[in-house]
């Protein structure tokens, strides 16, 4: 059995992972630990838990906290797992980390990502850069396999990666024309109250935010110009819509030359011929993010504006699952040599 | 494995039951038979299933459809189980049946339940009444397991006979004092559209309905008949709420005499002590019926209103689950000898 | 004009009395006070506003919000308005309270009110109780109209209240035998962030809260008690739904003598023949609260169980505006003898 | 008085101009008019206006719905207005059409718009064409006042329309590189029911729809071609959300020349300055759709991405409002001499 250990346990990242953890048939849970709700135990905090796992919630400094582990997971916020990540290497143990720290293998990189979000650019392990892979599965498989620091993708960037990577690998969109317009539910902003959130000032409010940069374009640029060969810029809105779970990214792209529909899906089919998570539909498919909900799923559809010269992808991924805690899942399967459909092949349950 | 045919496949209830099936080790699905969509596959009519189950939709009269099975699950309204019955038995399978039809032992009783909701009082097939049980697992086990056709309980019905079958049975509430108030989620009218599921005639809609007669009522009233050893009347008001999972059922009766809030308590647990699937709460309890979503569990919160000498229960499913294909599921476990939370114990995903 | 000043301007019962007040013919709002938000203007905090009004928010010290006024809104907590009433008098205005102080008219029932929702006992200005009145426009528009200080229901007190006092007055149900089963939205909590109605958690959720017993019984079961002419016992059962806007109280009596729902009808009818913002339907209509969004109305449906010989009566109100603000400037109108429609008579918006 | 009469009257564009026009203080209804439910009452239809408006549902062929009348609000689909409009002119009544009947002012555009939808080509009243107006309140107010026909915008169209006039007819972005990512609330649909919009399947749904073309494109480009003095090409992306009541509109340009955010602020300001139902924001702006909910505005907020040289603009609008009735009722006091915000100038109630 792997034994797992959770950080930032307490949070949607944290019971998220928690959730599928304990339905899979080779790990172990062996300690939660978080800064809030100290003392109790996770099904307190977490109702829905009472009666699979009544752990406690450990203070980081608890001796228990230490324990040995293969795998720790970092559902933490900016700035934490980088402080923690050389002592989980010590431990003995693997690290999947949530944030932004682990994104960038440089610390060049790294400065540009922490600048942009009014972050401190120097990185708190600078040694530990080089030894950590971008997390998302169907693009780094290889690299995730050996890797000791594994930086699990943001959810809007999984969403607009998937999406554009098959493209822009085979140059068929120009580098500079890209827009991602996305959507997403509200858990994608976690746990913590905030008044934006509120139902009553979220039931039937559709709007934008960080329209002067979010966060995740950083991400996007850097992995699409890896896929391209050559820098690609792109213009990213990010909004927020009264659900819950759910990322809906809208992707246009300038076609580069010619290309029909039939093409096109042709170009995504045979990219992601080896990944079982992603799914590619026609445009005529009629799917929404209810379709992925629960799931690890990324479903894409793939049109063509030809009076425009535009190449339009759909989206459709659950934030807290292909978004988060399902892409932590399928890397750490990969990380440890198993299947990587372990524990979260599964339909969702509809509707 | 047991080899199982859904009738009323391309409803929610066929669904519900399909996705589970399709996860359960020791299941195999050999047919999906409902009279639309015939010909499409059931991942065309619901693309969530997309890699998971190409099986074709196949008319009722299809050869196919008439392949043997262990296992008939009749996912279909009042008047078609009853039709069938025979010869699902006699193609020496078992019969679970969400309706009506199965869900009373006599003819006379069946009569009385059909007379009120406005249906033909005579029973299709009544040489079988006496060979089917009344399909609510806690409290008829015994008899499920060697039942050859098991009635599912109504969703309503399900919520409000677990959470007042302890006190019932124990004499502590009176016979003639019990109101019911539930408030279900949308999906359990199904999937077929109305004007008043419409979404925006349902968004931030609140109503009571049937307030002249909801059908619940008659296999609430019949099975705490049976807990209580004498004639039990309940006022039961059904409300639906902009939900789409999910039953909450208050649950009032009169103290038959002085009972406090922990002898309720204990009354309860000792009551459910060997029923996997349903979790007792105080009062206090920070719980609803998200916290129950896409899981087969019940949970209780018991209390009691010692001003007005009252026992209150507050219950909560998933109208789909413990409603209707969890329980059927946990049925088909019990009447084949598997534990009977095979392929059912998760926790749900949180939020 | 009427001179106008809003005590906690920037909360959803602020907000909702400055919409009304901007629209009315003869008041002119004057000045906003609050603690929070203070030196933006109110369309700052509520951008809808933009236009409407660009007062600023005052702090309570502010010169400013010492001008002379006619009415006074305190759309403040339990424990404010009582603090603030002699200076609104003495200053020559006339008091609109929305909290507790002011709607019990003796220094005991306060006590009462204050010791079940743990506050200190001891009123503020126990000197003004007796020149205040219960503000259920229905049932006290004439001393409304003389009243220096009235005390505004709360939400759930006024649905259930104009619910139940025909059938009490009239003697029609028996006063110990009352259930008060009552389904909120969640802008009856107010604008201050919760983890219970963070948008993840709520959607998809109904509970029952406050089971050992609601802050709003107390003022139902005083004033049952004086329609009745005797002591009205009543459990109550709070339930929040994920709704913005509404109140759903299903409402059940024993019936103390032989009634049709024909009778209960007239019954009802009669008692609110003069009142325009109440409408009586029967068991039939197909009504809910989103008929009776964003208006001043209280929608009742009379229905009898005679099997079990209840009256049900299903009480439908926008809880921000029949449950507060509406409410509030009902009252004003009858406090400077306006017709009590002027402002408020608008069907809403459907859908 | 101005007498107005509504075809169509019993779907949601139909019984938004009727709460709109009862509420105007220079309107009588004097005819409802539609297919559906004739012979009842529109408050039986609608029970909200129970009080305000007890007038029958009319047959198109019922001689009371030929009474005179000033003004038609033919609520109605593409191709019932176009049949109707010369007996209405015969009647001395002005035209109020809904659909894209009379958008366009020759029969070729017609033809455009109507291939692209599937729809015969050959307008039913091509002599009519001409004496029709494009009836966006805010670029055609003169031609409005005089028009016998004003054929009202699309809903989406009217938001992005308002979105890219000022930028389009300022020469600031380039006509071909144009996006129009639109997200809308599901009453845009109107009241037919539907399986995409069945409460449960709409929940937690989000999605993109008619990728191959959507009938709204034409408009846009029609009219946005008017302002440019150029080809206009746009790529439409139609998007459905779980909303009731909103339309967001996130529109993309390229820009033509450097252009600081201050200068695209100024840019719209004055374009609008003369418009009181569009408010310009700055791009911190917190707003959202929630903001103009049940109001006839549209909020612009004016953003600049200058690494990708793009203007974008965020327009919110209430589908139903400024997107259908609330446009209506705007062009109908234009047309008749009023000052354009008559019964109309209101905020919303906020949450």
């Amino acid at each position: 059995m792997i034994r797992a250990k959770v950080i930032g346990a307490t949070g949607y990242g944290g019971v998220g992972i928690i959730e599928l953890l304990l339905q899979h048939p080779q790990v172990k849970l062996i300690a939660l630990v978080a800064r809030e709700d100290v003392g109790r135990t996770i099904s307190q905090v977490y109702p829905h838990l009472t009666g699979f796992c009544d752990l406690p919630v450990l203070a980081p400094d608890d001796p228990r906290a230490q324990a040995p582990a293969d795998v720790v997971f970092c559902a933490t916020p900016d700035g934490v797992g980088m402080q923690m990540a050389q002592d989980v290497l010590d431990g003995g143990a693997r690290l999947l980390d949530y944030s932004g720290d682990f994104r960038f293998a440089s610390a060049e990189a790294y400065a540009d990502y922490a600048t942009r979000i009014g972050r401190n650019p120097t990185h708190a392990s600078p040694h530990l850069l080089g030894r950590n892979v971008y997390g998302l599965s169907e693009l780094h498989r290889d690299e995730i396999r050996q890797a000791p620091i594994v930086g699990n993708p943001g959810c809007f960037a999984a969403s607009c990666i998937l999406g554009l990577a098959p493209a822009m690998r085979a140059g068929a969109i120009e580098p500079l024309g890209v827009i991602c317009d996305c959507k997403t539910g509200v858990s994608g902003a976690g746990k913590k109250v905030n008044a934006s959130f509120h139902y009553p000032a979220r039931y039937e409010q559709m709007n934008a935010y960080k329209l002067a940069g979010h966060q995740h374009v950083c991400e996007v640029e850097h992995e699409l110009s890896r896929q391209a060969g050559q820098d690609v810029r792109v213009t990213f809105t990010a909004h927020v819509m009264p659900v819950c779970r759910g990322i809906l990214s809208t992707l246009y792209g300038t076609l580069a030359r010619p290309l029909t529909e039939a093409e096109a899906l042709d170009l995504y089919r045979d990219f992601y011929r080896d990944s079982p998570f992603v799914r590619i539909f026609d445009s005529q498919a009629p799917i929404g993010t209810l379709h992925v909900r629960g799931t690890n799923f990324c479903n894409l559809t793939v049109s063509v504006d030809q009076r425009c010269r535009r190449l339009r992808i759909v989206s459709h991924i659950d934030n807290l699952m292909k978004g988060q805690a399902g892409s932590a899942l399928q890397n750490m399967n990969i990380m440890f040599g198993l299947p990587e459909t372990t524990g979260l092949m599964r339909p969702g349950a509809y509707p």
